[in-house]
């Protein structure tokens, strides 16, 4: 079994720990979290001098407290990965063999996620060092991708526009709905059919509507639908401005 | 039996004509469009004389051809309906009773849709007919609203942000993985997540991220990432602000 201390009590640290718990080539030997939250019967500390030894450090905390974190670690030359979409390798303390462990996906406390579909994008300094990520890795997951520093920022970009933003629209979908007394669920079916038909085609096989067609009519009808929110009309403009530039 | 007689050959004509000889209250007994296209062994014309008796006309053809199919059609005071977000009830021909049948969903020649989950939108001028476009669509869908044509083309206008802004996005989202060597296919799950995530909680709820969380060095370090592509920077800056605006 590789043994795993993870650090940390958000999303990310009880997701993994509990994919971790459940496998077969991995244990969490130990939690470090400042606020002694609990994880079932694993052991939990919050002094950094209590840390147990371990094959694998997973530091899964706030990404502008993962540097201080690594400069905290009463060892060295220790196996140590950080979690985080957007931090650089290179930003956690050298004094450990330094990697990244950085799951792509959203979570939240009260969704169940099968962690066995979550992309795992591993990066280390020294490759024994990936292989052990990667065995630690494919113990949980059945996606798992070797992604360099500046990937993992672009992939970090991406997963804005493709989650934080694309709620954004729902959100907004939702408000005209609202304002208009029309339930949110009468969009639930389209929203699970967008997302579920890029699955099978390229998005710009997928893009429809009138910004595509160039439907000028329906769009000069949209625009003065939004003449009473100057944001939402500058997001339609541009949106669709976007639609018609792409190729 | 209720006999429809469906005008079109486009893909909501498809869904549609498929849904209603599946259902057993409900029977298509003519399709008439102008490429002579076949479905299964149901008759088909050309020719706007030849058009059988029916309880319902459907006209599920492009937006900007409703009016005149309604104009050519040869007889008066039947029920006539059709199949678009935008286009007002009082846009067909008034010789016959209007009703209007929206199917809320995104269709494609190659994916199969399960109809009894579109949310149907119906709308009549007339109580009894009301009835009827309520029973035919009870027949093929589980979920049936009625909503006016204000309502509709709110709806329409909710639609294009949830479907073919968030399909943009996802184009985006793809574009930028590949620029990076990265396959789209590592984004699927998140994009999953997002849209399986708003089912549960609503929009506002479900986001996160640094514009949510007003995570200004992200913030910068993506914008400086979206330098060489100006038009994905204002994007960017756009959805921020409304992210950060919203409440």
């Amino acid at each position: 079994m590789i043994k795993v201390v993870v650090l940390g009590s958000g999303n990310v640290a009880s997701h993994l720990i509990q994919a971790l718990t459940a496998s077969k080539k991995s244990t969490v030997v130990q939690v470090f979290n400042r606020s002694n939250t609990v994880f079932g019967s694993i052991p939990v500390t919050d002094d950094y001098q209590q840390l147990l030894p371990a094959d694998l450090y997973l530091i899964a905390v706030a990404d502008d407290a993962i540097a201080e974190v690594s400069r905290s670690l009463p060892f060295e030359g220790r196996l140590i990965a950080h979690t985080s979409g957007s931090v650089s390798l290179l930003d956690t303390a050298k004094s450990n063999r330094r990697g990244v462990f950085y799951p792509l996906q959203t979570f939240s406390k009260s969704r169940a996620i099968d962690f066995s579909t979550v992309p795992l994008c591993l990066e280390a300094e020294h490759q024994a060092d990936y292989m052990l990520l990667q065995q630690v890795a494919e113990s949980i997951s059945e996606q798992v991708y070797q992604v360099d520093s500046e990937q993992r920022r672009a992939l970090h970009l991406s997963a804005v526009f493709v989650n934080n933003f694309v709620n954004h629209l729902y959100h907004i979908g939702e408000q005209i709905c609202k304002k208009n007394q029309l339930p949110f669920d009468i969009l639930r079916p389209l929203i699970a059919e967008t997302a579920a038909k890029i699955t099978e085609m390229p998005p710009l096989e997928a893009q429809t509507g009138p910004a595509k067609r160039r439907d000028n009519s329906t769009l000069l009808k949209h625009r003065e639908q939004l003449t009473s929110h100057p944001l939402y009309l500058q997001l339609y403009d541009l949106l669709t401005e976007a639609i018609q530039k792409s190729k």
